[in-house]
Parts: structure tokens; sequence; C-alpha cells
């Protein structure tokens, strides 16, 4: 498709087309929007003709050329042959867009003191290991040990018993478990607070480390001069019945990255303070820890009512 | 992630976000479009902010749910599967979506008489055989005989000798010959204009096939309730010294497919008549035909400048 290529030299400002040639663009747009009249699912109907709507009008905006059009399609191409079952090029591009970040935003407005969410990810694996309350979820993971503690309460401040909460982290070398090819179970863990709504675990302080880039996506940050980096985290789901369901980070106060998340998922309300612990101070639960340091924090979750 | 369906619950009519939910939207989109700002290349930098501008009005205009981002994840990664160096699931995409055509109406404005263009479509391929003057192009491929002829010239009327025509097109059972897994070729050559600026071939009368719908694609057009048939055409790249390449089709006048061509490509000016040729009608070049009915259409090319 090198033939083409004379038409479509790339512009940076691209001239005004005439009135004749958007009232011809004009058409095309309504002939798409048009065709999707017909869908029987009025949801879908309003999704697929505002999506035609947005796309040409990005289009048009840009006055993309057939030679961008060709680096998109082949871009997409790329996207889908580096995706697996281990590996989610195409949510890693919704991160980096804040794609992914702007539906969570939609989805969990604010209300009243509820804990604040932020990006799911490509890493929650739906099948993780139940730990007891104060247990360890590193399943040997490498990393410095983290003791968290925290409440599980609705708004208006009731303990909520039994609520589900799941946890994965990325271990100290700044892979999670399924990155690995050994098929190793670390950093991840579900476990249920007890009747007064606390919980707590070991896990590893959490350190920063880059989002996949060895794909189409880390080509596209490093043209665009970004960082793959993401602040420091660890992910939490909670479930309970009657409440909306949290998704979301408590990220580390102090780390240089909190203003650059690579996925844009750093909220003020989930940086917290991870205590560093100096070698030889006695663990919570009196686990030997030996010369090691350790750190802790404490992460209390207000969960909103269920239809928020 | 069905844990995540209580708070996503699709609506037709999204309730209008609070002023402070929509500070906080609006304050992502400008940390998204920020991130961008140290992209080297002027116009990439141009093309990414747009993007992400436009991929954020639509997220937020429809209020996308987590359910329908999960959905569009699903509907990529798919896309992605079953593409391959013979299956382009991403351009049929971009082809339903009207976002090829779109494209090709942005780089190929209206300029004088010039000849317009249309949808490349994912059919073409590089190396196709060289036939002489009045060769056949079908190579074999079933349906019925059709003579081409036409002359390519400038808009200023003059004929352009040693034009390059590409031509490929499906066969009657709505096939193109990269869609049979045996490898063959038939359906598609190349040729050149003679000094007087004519050409002449023998290929198939065009007939009506549906885009490749057996995937993603195909299921997003029977929600929709469209139809994934393309109306008859024959597909033309012209490439000459000086000149605008001219990427189009020629569609047969009276074809009920041309007001709901699935990709939008039908434009009247290249709605051509194919004169049948009943049985027992000599060939123009004398061809043996038997008892076999044909048709001849005329295709009249004029390209514009190079650059316009």
């Amino acid at each position: 498709m090198t033939e083409r290529a004379p038409a479509t030299e790339p512009q940076v400002g691209a001239k005004q087309p005439s009135d004749q040639q958007q009232a011809v663009e004009d058409a095309l747009v309504a002939r798409v929007v048009a065709s999707f009249d017909h869908t029987a699912d009025p949801r879908l109907r309003k999704v697929m003709q505002s999506l035609a709507r947005h796309l040409h009008a990005f289009i048009r905006d840009v006055r993309l050329t057939e030679a961008e059009w060709n680096s998109a399609i082949a871009f997409l191409t790329e996207c889908g042959n580096i995706t697996d079952d281990k590996r989610q090029e195409f949510i890693l591009l919704s991160d980096v867009l804040g794609a992914s970040m702007q539906t969570v935003a939609v989805n969990n407005q604010a209300y009243a003191n509820a804990t604040e969410a932020t990006v799911f990810g490509p890493f929650f694996v739906d099948d993780a290991p139940r730990v007891p309350l104060g247990g360890d979820i590193a399943g040997g993971a490498p990393g410095e040990p983290c003791w968290f503690e925290g409440t599980v309460t609705d708004t208006a401040g009731n303990p909520i018993a039994g609520a589900r909460i799941e946890v994965w982290e990325a271990d100290e070398a700044g892979l999670y478990d399924v990155q690995y090819p050994d098929g190793r179970i670390a950093g991840r863990a579900h476990l249920y607070t007890d009747r007064n709504g606390t919980y707590k675990f070991w896990g590893l302080t959490p350190t920063p480390y880059p989002i996949p880039h060895d794909g189409p996506v880390g080509r596209l940050l490093t043209a665009t001069g970004r960082s793959p980096m993401r602040a420091s985290h660890l992910h939490f789901m909670v479930t309970a019945e009657n409440l909306r369901t949290l998704i979301t980070h408590i990220f580390v106060a102090g780390d240089e990255l909190l203003a650059n998340d690579s996925v844009f998922g750093v909220k003020d309300s989930l940086v917290k303070q991870f205590a560093p612990q100096p070698s030889g101070t006695p663990a919570p639960d009196a686990r030997p820890l030996g010369e090691r340091t350790w750190s802790r924090v404490r992460f209390d979750i207000v969960l909103a009512p269920a239809g928020t």
C-alpha cells in the first residue's frame, strides 16, 4: 500500500476543508449513524451511534492520513498478536489512554465518605487462594514483608462482617505471578473480615514497576515520551451484600511516581503511609522476622450502598 | 469480573452527572491529554491528544458501563484472535464503522472531474500477476465473463500511457482467491495502459457477497440489524507518475444493494452500466464463448494531479 503515500503525507496543521468537502464528510457520518437505526437493543444503538460520531469526529479533526490509518490497523493487529490468556494488550492500551480510569470514574461516582475506586488492571485472577485473617498472601514472592490492617464499614460506620477482600500485588522484581512462566501463585489471595469488620494480612511492601512494555503499547509510550512505570500499589477488590463492589488500590506516600502514574490510577485519598519498621521491631502477630525490616499500613475501607 | 455488575447496569438514558462529577472527569481528560505533551513528533502529539479527547468524550457521552468496557475489551481481543495474514478483522471493523471510507474522503477530496475514490478493502494482494491488454484476470475463477474497457487520462483529458492498473474481484461464489485455503491466484491481475491511455481486459461480472461475517464484526452486524452484504463491484487501483493514485471500485447499476452497502463504499459516479450480452453475441476480441452469456462495461478513469 506504499502506492498511496503521495496523497497522504502527514501534516501537523491540516488545511481547513471546503464547505463542499465538509458536506461530503457530514453526509457519510449521517449514513453510518443511520445504519444503526434498526438495532433492536436501544442501549446498543445509542452506544454504536455515539461511537460512530466520535470516531468520525476524530478522523476529521486530525485529517487522518491513509498512512496513519494503516499504522492504526497495524498497531491494533500487533495488540491482537501479543494478547493471550496471560497478556492483555488491549487493557494496557485502554489503561494508558486513561479510558479504563474514565470508565471507573463514570461508574463509581463519589458517594458520601465511601472509599474511592481506581483501575482494575490486567493482573486479577479469579481463583486466588484463601488465607485466614493474619495470613500471608505473598506465597513466597520476594520482597519486604508488610502488615496490612483495617476495617470494612458502610458509610454510616457500621462494621461489615464477612466482606470478601481480594488482594493482589507485584513482587519486588516488579512482576505479578502470572507474568512468570512457571505457573506460580503468589502475591494474591482472598480473605474475609471478622465479626467486627476488621481484616489483617501479611503481604509485601509495594514497589514500583513498569506495565508490560515490550509490545505495541510500550512502543507507543516510548514514541510519546511517556514512562511505563506505575506508582507502587497493592490492589483491593471488596465485595459485600447490598454494598457497591469496590475495586481500588492503595499507594505509598512519598513515592515519586505518584504524580506520573502510567495508567492515571492515583487518587489522593488512596495514598497511605507505609510506616517502615527497623530490623528487630517485633511483628504484631509475633511472626519471627529475624533481621528483616518490614512495614505496616492501615487502610479503612468504606463501601457505598449498592446501586449508587 | 461479574462482581462488578451491580454498579454497572446498562442504562439507555443515563443520569446527567453532577458538576462535581463532571469536574472529576474533566480533570482526568486534562491529565491524559497532558501526558502526551512531551511527544517529540508534533504530528503524533496532535493525533494522540485528539484521540484521547474523542475517546473520553465517547465514554462520558454514553456513560459507558464497566460491563460494556469488558465487552469492548473482549470484542477487540476476538478481533485479534481471528486476524492473521489472510483475515483482517480490524480492517473489517473500520470498514463497517465507516472509518475507512471517512479516511478515504479526507484524503481524496474532489478535484475537478477526477474519478472518485472509495475503500481499499482487505483483499488486495501486492504481487498479482500481469496480464496483457485484453487478457483475462479471472484465472479460472467461476463466474460470467465481463469485458472491461476504458481510458486513463489526466483532468485535462490527456491520455496517460503506461498507467498501472491493479484490478481484483470476488468470484460468483462471493469469495476472493485469498479466502480459499488452496493458495489459488484468481480474479486479480495488473496491466498497463497502451500509448493511447486505453485499457481492456476480461474479468467476471461482479456479484454481491457478504464481508466475512463469521467473526466478531459479523456478530456486531447481526446485533445491530445490519446486513454484511456488499454491493457488487470490481476494485481498481491506478498509479501513474505525477498523478494522484486512485483507489476505487466500479459498481453495477441496478444492484439493489447500492443503497445499503455494508462498508459505505458506493458513490453515484462509480455506478456503471454493465450491459448484458445474450448467448451467442460475438466477443469484442472474438474470444470463443460458446453458449455463455457475458457482459461489458466502460470505465473511463480521470486522475487528479499528485499532491491534490
